[in-house]
């Protein structure tokens, strides 16, 4: 049992490496290759480090390997795990600057943000792709790189490799349901619907009893439904009552557009963006990271977001080795799933996993106050997967017209020409 | 053969009864009955008055009735053409002006203006829907009143009347481009579909050849491609080839938010609104009327926009009275001609017209780049007609929130108190 | 918790109760109310009296009830459990006799038998939802009444009942599949899609591990994979390989339509019906039961067939009180699940079940082999349930003709005036 | 304007002639080619010298070649029609005997006839679309060829040729329902929804009245609604009048399965299958047409059958040519015309066609009473498609096994053989 972790210099890896020991039990991990590229060596050494030392207080007979070599890594791999940021955060503030120029939500994943990232993604993605048809074509890809719903569908529609894409959203709306509800996150049982990072939750049920409305009502009173890298506007009590299902956190680009732009302007003017507040928060924890004695996943790193990926992640492995049959919100093709959207896109939905993968929970209609966003969206999407797979310059200005952040084509080719300006060195498809 | 004619005292119905009198030797009338509400009994006299002139100069053996009783106006006709307005210019200025405040595109029939619209007129049109089903079973209602896509909608789920919603919109898309290409407008054949107000040309023929390329590059060159009731901000030029149909005039309000919004409001700051400005015209054009010499269609009239609906008004009834054949674009329930739109709705696309009444020609998918903003704001016009025939307050937020000129759940709420406050009288549903 | 059994004095009853007595860990019964007509009210004095010494010998606080009014019997409770049998084994057999006359195949829940078995139970269960509507509005429907997936559908149609319709052909399958294997029931996983009787195992894994065509093999190789209560004839070897999913043993009357009715025509001759070699059984059965020293279900009662009956039945109602999230397969509402059949119509797949009731694992598009019989059969579904529910001749004659056993519409009308009259007393509706 | 005929030898070709003859006011052709295979070389030259003759004395400047080169007769043609017979009536024979054996009515375009019919014609028509792609790709592909339906979805399947299918039971159903109702022919407005050969008329108006059921009652006293080459059985009267659709003449297979097949096994005993009859007609219609006085079409070609196959054609070719929006019935991809069938499958719809092709009247759901069957023959007919492309002898069974007439996987596979083993020499690809 081999695991390739592509990006494996990411300050999330012990985060990844701390789940597979605590899962030790369930399943036997022979091998973890951590590769990255050349650029990355250093954060790779000092991450691969930490793992190291990880797994060694474990006792646990795991073999960690660093590589710059990826089809050595992806070679006879079981699992391939994805978490790789083309550009680094360089790009990334990049991403979240461009937009607001405009007046447009910037933002890392949704947006033209997401789009822009979407768009050096996924030759690379695809590249992999190739390489695992390859060196290892019957393992799983286990998708956590963002824009993580277009970059699992661009694997679906252009490879034949068996890919899932994996948010940690679903899983901390859970968590936060079932602390507002004051129970456990296992009697906690949530049908999720929609797409990666526009997902909803249709139905929230405690031990068999409807718990939607005291849940709204909780988070309408103030209670915590938010990622730590959203700004924690308030939702509006009439309108969630009127909805009557749960948004994600993400929902509110797009349902409190206007507060959130006000919001994004100024902090980015004061604090930077978001991604430059990473940056900052990075480098400390690489520092932390490069202390020897070190052995443990260090606390700070919640600071860092992400919050749950690893058990997200690790579980969802568990119950692909164990057969479990065990629960997961995942992306994968919709296939019917819900019943308006076509048959090859990637939705985020309630699947039963077990060898065989992830199979959805039947959705059949979204309801009609949520769809329309979803389809326009999807649309969105869909152009964007297309533009940056073949570099089709009308699709990628098709895209970001559809995209409900932007207000005009006209806005819509000026952002896309900054886009490719800026990124020019990770576009070749252009 | 009995046409009767709701909201008789329109300043329209001059250029219907000359269509009438236009196709005489094609369809035979007996009986014109203009109908009206007292509030509006001096418009019906005078324009009756000009009616009457009208065909007593043609020398056509046509009865013209004027009268306030609707249910005897609906008795035993063939046709219920509606072209009535409920709460008239006022009720439109105001619709025109609330969405303003909270710097949202204000237009009559789109956007936060066509849902207070559509709130003020679907409960009317269901009550003489009734009327038709009690005292003209077998009768065609040919909607005219706008939002005319959601009306007939509400219609087709509401009553058992058949209805056929009309807009003249494509008959001028194809005569503009008939212009554009220098052409007959027999000549042009072109594949309609969307929604009212929303509606694409999916492809245009002149003998055959496809001449979309050349349509397009006309438009961008500044050929005139706009109805009279919209700003002519010009087609950017590198969209309008990407996105390779032709967006109907009323799309800019989509494509052209920001800039449309500007506009907008200028121009209520400098001439009033749209309904301002119409209210003027139409002072105008009663004061014309009036003139006891006149036994014509004024030519002042082409001011007031509605250009060639008789046409298309008259030679709709034409084809069902003459099983013809003859191609149209209406509004008809979808029942699959756009796959990826639910059956129930209804949709403007190219029929075949006889006397069955309109049969659509098959679309089957949209494209991806248009179909997002279709579905998006048919979620949008299905909540609205929910909440107008039930008035569920909820259902109306949800509208809102959908529609996509509204950037917030907040603005949805403030506009949906403002259109209730403002619009009480005519919405007793809520 | 009170548990109601419609047809209480069925011979299967001992084996539900032995079920309930089998998972009383699980959840506990506090009352089991056995009702049936007064027509059988010997039977059920016999099956109740064994019922009450099994549960007095388990020594658990269970009160079991008879009694011959249905509306007690559902007030309040929790579970309705419908195992009756509309004109008991004589209407069988003659549903079973009248196909044959015309050279059809005639089986008690497919084909003409199942039509007709349909058009006399379909107006009872509907009359007992109405009492459930009434008198217990929140208590799960569970039906055994055959034919199960169009009595279930017709309950959805007709009503607002949660009903979930039962069958034991799956869960047997699976066993055989596990015999035939030689592993444990528990770790073969298999999905199943299609209507009930007409049910597809579309895979098969064991440990994750695919083993189709092993079992298929095995199959092939005469390891048994049928049911009892049909004739048990070989399947095709290349045919098998050839649609490479596993149908069910009904199936065999579709795929092997001709050597079927010969042998049905040579045992109706030789050995009766199976209705009447029932009866034989059923009245030993009933001798034994009334023994007042046995206190335990006999084992004679597996001769009957239902084989797992109980087993499906108890661990389906485990999971809806206990919420366990298991894996049964039932017949639920389509709404999307196999995307080639209309949303409201009733089919057999595979669920996880919770207190919530069950979802379907989606299924999208059966695979063109299998496709056209499953629509074929419920079009024939659809339109029996139509006219059972109406009473409308046309429907029902158009149902036998859709059914793949019925040659032509001669022999549909011929079989539709045999069974119409031979049933007179229990089809008021027609 | 150049058209090219493959198969151009056959006895049908005179009628052909004389539907461009007969419209060549409407459209001007410049050159006929008729091309046939060496072994019709004989049959070509005297349908050809015939051709020749009726262009000669018609005085129209229409040019008439001859050639035994297909890529000559392809190249820069605007249409290619196809009417060729692989095998010819000796194959067609062997189609009608086969399965006879085994009690399976034998049909040259439908049940396991139609289905040898396609394995020989597919991998042929896909040739010829190479041809055409490379030689002529803007040209229209006309298919006559049976079975129609399936060879044009093979055409659309696997090649991007613009192909439409016809037939000419369409056209005959409108005249004799024009003859039934005593009407002209143009005053009968038609719908037809279906597949090829199992084509309902769902609508019947006559000037715009719904006179279905006055046609259905003529239909019942006997009146004529039968083509010549199918055995006139009378329709079931209950039948007719409780589908309220008109089944087209091919239809007695299906619904008078039984009847059809003691027919059929009596005439081929007596008079030969009607290959056989066939063959002596074609024998004395090709003495005829040598006569070198011969200069029309002969009266004894519409004892042949095909009649008003040359008008469907030549007002098909004059509506593509002449751009006049004309009604036409033809054989075009589904794409969600008939909202139950998939959209890559060929349905036989009514269409508007010009210069564009033919673009279908939206058709939404078939009723239940008829969908069952088109959609179990159209699982048959998909299955045979990809077997006859492919070569695959799974696919070939499957397909067998789904077509209604076929009572069991063994006659199936029996069926298969001998089809396999006397057609042979016609299919390389298995």
């Amino acid at each position: 049992m081999k695991i390739a972790v592509i990006g494996g210099g990411s300050s999330y890896t012990p985060e990844l490496i701390e789940g597979f020991i605590l899962r030790a039990d369930k399943m036997k991990i022979d091998e973890i290759v951590l590769v990255d590229i050349e650029a990355g060596r250093e954060k790779l050494e000092i991450v691969g480090g930490l793992a190291k030392r990880m797994i060694e207080k474990s006792g646990l007979p795991i073999k960690v390997e660093l590589t710059f070599d990826r089809v050595k890594a992806i070679t006879n791999a079981d699992f391939v795990l994805t978490q790789f940021r083309v550009g680094g955060l360089d790009a990334r503030a990049c991403d979240e600057r461009i937009p607001l120029k405009y007046d447009v939500i910037g933002q890392e994943t949704t947006g033209p943000g997401g789009f822009a990232k979407a768009l050096r993604t996924i030759p690379v993605i695809l590249d992999i792709c190739k390489e695992i048809e390859e060196y290892s074509n019957d393992a799983w890809l286990i998708n956590f790189t963002n824009p993580a719903g277009m970059v699992t569908e661009a694997v679906h529609k252009y490879t034949n490799v068996k890919a899932i894409g994996l948010c940690n959203v679903p899983i901390n709306m859970r968590q936060m349901s079932a602390n507002i509800l004051e129970v456990d996150r296992d009697d906690v049982s949530m049908s999720f619907a929609g797409l990666n990072h526009l997902v909803y939750a249709t139905n929230v049920h405690v031990k068999g009893k409807d718990v939607m409305d005291e849940l709204l009502q909780g988070i309408i009173e103030g209670k915590n439904m938010n990622m730590r890298n959203i700004h924690d506007a308030p939702w509006e009590e009439e309108f969630l009552h009127a909805l009557r299902v749960l948004p994600c956190p993400y929902h509110k680009y797009y349902y409190m557009m206007d507060e959130m732009l006000v919001e994004e302007k100024e902090a980015a003017e004061q604090r930077g963006t978001r991604a430059e507040q990473v940056k900052e928060i990075e480098k400390e924890l690489f520092e932390t990271y490069k202390n020897p004695d070190l052995n443990v996943k260090p606390k700070e790193l919640e600071q860092r977001g992400g919050s749950l990926y690893s058990e997200a992640a690790v579980s969802l492995i568990t119950s692909i080795m164990t057969n479990d049959n065990a629960i997961h919100t995942v992306n994968v093709p919709n296939n019917g799933t819900i019943s308006q959207l076509p048959d090859d896109v990637v939705v985020e939905v309630t699947c039963v996993v077990n060898s065989e993968g992830p199979r959805p929970l039947q959705v059949g209609k979204l309801p009609t106050a949520v769809v329309g966003l979803v389809q326009q969206v999807k649309a969105f999407e869909e152009l964007t997967i297309e533009a940056a797979a073949t570099g089709n310059r009308h699709k990628a200005l098709l895209a970001l017209v559809n995209n409900p952040f932007v207000p005009s084509s006209k806005v819509a080719k000026q952002i896309l020409n900054d886009i490719l300006e800026e990124n020019k060195q990770y576009l070749p498809q252009f």
